[in-house]
């Protein structure tokens, strides 16, 4: 399915994996500043129900007309956000009078285009309904949770049955089923795992000994559940260490994510149909630079909000390099 | 510590990852056909102890004076090779008279410039006797264990306290300790895992369901331990699935080493140090093509040993390129 | 902590363990029909708050004064209740009106007292408010869970800071933390678990082979936390086959529980203090006899309800019978 | 199949879990000193092939004719033994000259009417040669290895196709397969399991918590398997705790071997047909009483071998007690 995580050297990192079997046509998509969303739900306070973005964003998108469908993004303030796969989990809502009536498809650019920081985002989504009502009728409505980030932390946004919920999400991770508190709950299963060789608690009677390095974390899920994935990419992102330098945080960004990759083969969806990684992304919230990689090229591109004009009146896209760019050394 | 594994489409591929918390200084190098290697110790049927390579070896080696010490290679005919850690448990032998003497650091060319085939390694090896002789006082001897292959098949061949072991690998994958034939015996316990869904057999009167994609791996170790490595790689191998043009092999060759991917802060080995996968290598054994990543360089590079002269006298040597090279796409 | 199971074959059982590390001094308790009870809330339709016995109970208790504080009992009409820790999830209410103001130690005798049937027992639950009032100083409130069953099925009752729940309990079993959604959502992950031996799916090109019979359950977790003593008694319960004579039966029903019985030495909850299997309990609900054993007596002992006067005026108690009853054969 | 375990407080325990889907018809059996047993190998030292048990012997067995096929017995010195299923790795020899020929079925009374200490096995052993030859067509050759134990350690006795292999048995243990070596190598994977609760290591920044009892063992395999079997059983009794009177000692014997209990449904070997714990034994070996339960009957029963004429001229056999000895209370 998929897997967000945050990442904080010097700058703040987040960024997200897209599982699935095929795709959908994704674009690097830059929504300028002040970028017109019609809301599908009459606002109170808004004329003709549309909002323009107060903030540039950069992101993954479908874009369905003009209409960027965003997968994930940041914004030029350092919030970033990422919608997840929540089948079976996620409810929306009808509309409700005295709320923010946002459907899920807005629920980026929503927040994105509103909120200069994480504080703000909760103050927003203090009012908000997210209702059902889908983009088009060739693109029904996701059912989908969230985790919306900046420097200070995380939260995850889950509307369900007993309807919406707003985690702290001390992990800075999110991957799918099941709902959030049940992941967090399952970390205490393996409280135990170290990056360090355990030591020997078994029998002080038996010379039982370490015959390999990185013994301390047996135990792992190693499948690509997304039970097993959230608690891989924890322990993975909790112990990650690198240089704050871009690059050096970029790459270790790109590792951690490494550790949930879906290779082609071992996950079968249906006879010889496989999910796989379709992209790794990883924005620099802080300098605005989305970075990304594909299941079939390794190279991570970079695309760079601030060498656009933010002030454009149109949306900027960049279709992906998907092709492996080997570097050819003789 | 190390995971190499094999790869068949239209060619046949094998590469591994090197784990370690620092590097020796490695250089991509190729050998040139009539290179001469001097034993160590006396051979009956080479004049003052020297042969000369049969077949250009092109592979990652730290190279000493004029030596290249291979980690893994490969040589113009398909043949494969490389020595992975084996602490604990490898136990080289005393010169014998009748063998070829064979000290650990000569193996890999030693094999790779005497035979075309498998066939004629394992030829080879019927008259071998892997000596303990170090190369020199400041590089002592290596514990390894290596795995030879190439497109019929592939072995393990392991020097222990009880003698040379050669045995078949069907699985086309080696770690680390514990001894090959525990890491095969332990896949039985691991046989249930499937890329497909579980079904219910926990109970009839149950409805359980699949709360998540690929959920038919529960089970399947996470951590980095070179037992847990082994069932990883082995059933990410096993059902890999790709397309068999170049790009796409070694796509995919390096998704299945990705399943192993030590990230840094994840196995820690003394205070503040950590094993990292430093490099990651793919050899077309077919075409004579060796690519790399580096632990700091997501792009896969590329080195092609027919675009060299082959019939050269000196070594030919790549730095590996470390940093990582960001394609920037505005 | 404990664990609770029923079981049907020709009869209807049900039964516990009691996991702790000392005994507050329980005894096999017979309360007889019409015993009256003095709730410790003011009840619109009991006189002076006394309700009395419609039906006999045969249970585990502490008996202070002359009020049975029931661990886990059956009444003569085939009705078992059980009550297990739930230590930091369960929240008891404040007295309500219009509520049928119940607490906790009232629990099981106003349940068992009252009710003939699940189904009876479901009513009455639909008017009950469950508060923290304690039995004294010396006893304070118990943070409990329980189970109610009879040869229809099973339930579980949850009273948490987010209100009374009850849920069906399809696999007739309770262990601890944490709450029972959660834990039934846990068996997912095990759903390929199999008293029959796996096949092997992890690759057609490897022979492996089970090397062992019992093969097919490799996952099921062996420790005693609460989580995995769920996940194992569910599966031995739920794969359990019996003669269905109360010998059969009995003995059966033992085992199962014999799957989750916490050794000596095996939990240790303080410096030396070890939590042990105090006892272990199988009613025969449609027969009311209380079978036990205790950690230092093997032999099952029984206290059949019928062979006693059940229109009485006070308890019937029977003390433990604790020291090994060992059958010398010569 | 089986498991087997030695236990220590002021006396000398040993015994076993019989695990198979029928029994062969089992009693407990005295065999008294001076008994003759025919060799089925000529014997260098012995008249007729006959050799006379110098110690007296109680054990539980299959008596054939005149003869005590024994699973597991003791001798009144304080020696013990057991032969434990090893399917598909037992590989017994040929006769061999200058050696002890002792096929399978003579080994028990061999060792313990021969030996008054494990030091004396020993001895015995270091001539020894397992050969073959069934006891009859009907009762062929059963693929075993063994335990041997006293009070100062315990050894495992494996004949396979690579010779007789003796192995010090630190842990007191033995299941099935695979091979010794291997079971105890399979426990540094467990090195890190504690009686203790466990403490987060997972990551400083996140307070988990242990939400149960008994959560340092999380990872203890629970299935029924010889390799999970001989983990839990391992654990169980390096952990073990009990008071050191006879009754007390006994009683947690039969907790300890209580853990790999194999419930009737839980291990099925063919269609309906299920592998259970036959029967439980523990001998206290200081003082010659043979302890056992059946899968049927929970009481411990005791034969004392020491209130027996243990210079009789006759084997001493009592038939299993093995119906459910309820006690009842009322």
């Amino acid at each position: 399915m998929c897997t967000a995580v945050t990442y904080q050297t010097k700058d703040f990192y987040m960024g997200r994996t897209l599982d699935y079997e095929f795709s959908y046509g994704d674009e690097v998509t830059i929504t300028p500043r002040g970028y017109g969303f019609v809301l599908r739900h009459p606002h109170r306070n808004l004329q003709e129900n549309v909002f323009q973005t107060k903030y540039a964003i950069i992101g993954m998108a479908h874009v369905a007309g003009a209409y960027p469908l965003y997968y994930d993004a940041i914004n030029e303030k350092g919030l970033g956000m990422a919608g997840l796969n929540f089948v079976g989990n996620a409810v929306y809502q009808e509309e409700k009078e005295g709320k923010d009536n946002i459907t899920q498809f807005e629920f980026i650019p929503w927040i994105l285009g509103n909120c200069a920081t994480l504080e703000e985002a909760k103050t927003l989504l203090s009012r908000i309904n997210l209702t059902k009502t889908p983009f088009s009728e060739g693109l029904p409505t996701s059912p989908l949770h969230w985790i919306i980030a900046d420097e200070t932390g995380a939260i995850t946004v889950e509307s369900m049955s007993d309807g919406l919920h707003i985690y702290d999400n001390p992990v800075g991770a999110l991957t799918n089923n099941p709902p959030f508190e049940q992941q967090m709950f399952q970390l205490n299963n393996y409280m135990h795992l170290s990056p360090k060789q355990p030591t020997n608690q078994f029998s002080d009677e038996l010379s039982l000994h370490t015959y390999s390095r990185g013994m301390g974390a047996l135990g792992l899920p190693g499948d690509l559940s997304s039970m097993s994935r959230f608690v891989r990419v924890a322990f993975t992102k909790m112990h990650a260490v690198s240089g704050d330098s871009e690059k050096e945080s970029v790459s270790q960004f790109f590792h951690i994510l490494g550790s949930v990759d879906q290779q082609r083969g071992c996950c079968e969806v249906a006879d010889g149909k496989y999910e796989i990684t379709l992209y790794t992304s990883c924005c620099n919230a802080s300098k605005g630079i989305y970075y990304y990689t594909t299941y079939e090229n390794h190279q991570i591109t970079a695309v760079h909000m601030h060498r656009e004009n933010l002030d454009g009146k149109d949306l900027i896209r960049y279709p992906l390099i998907t092709g492996e760019q080997i570097l050819e050394q003789n």
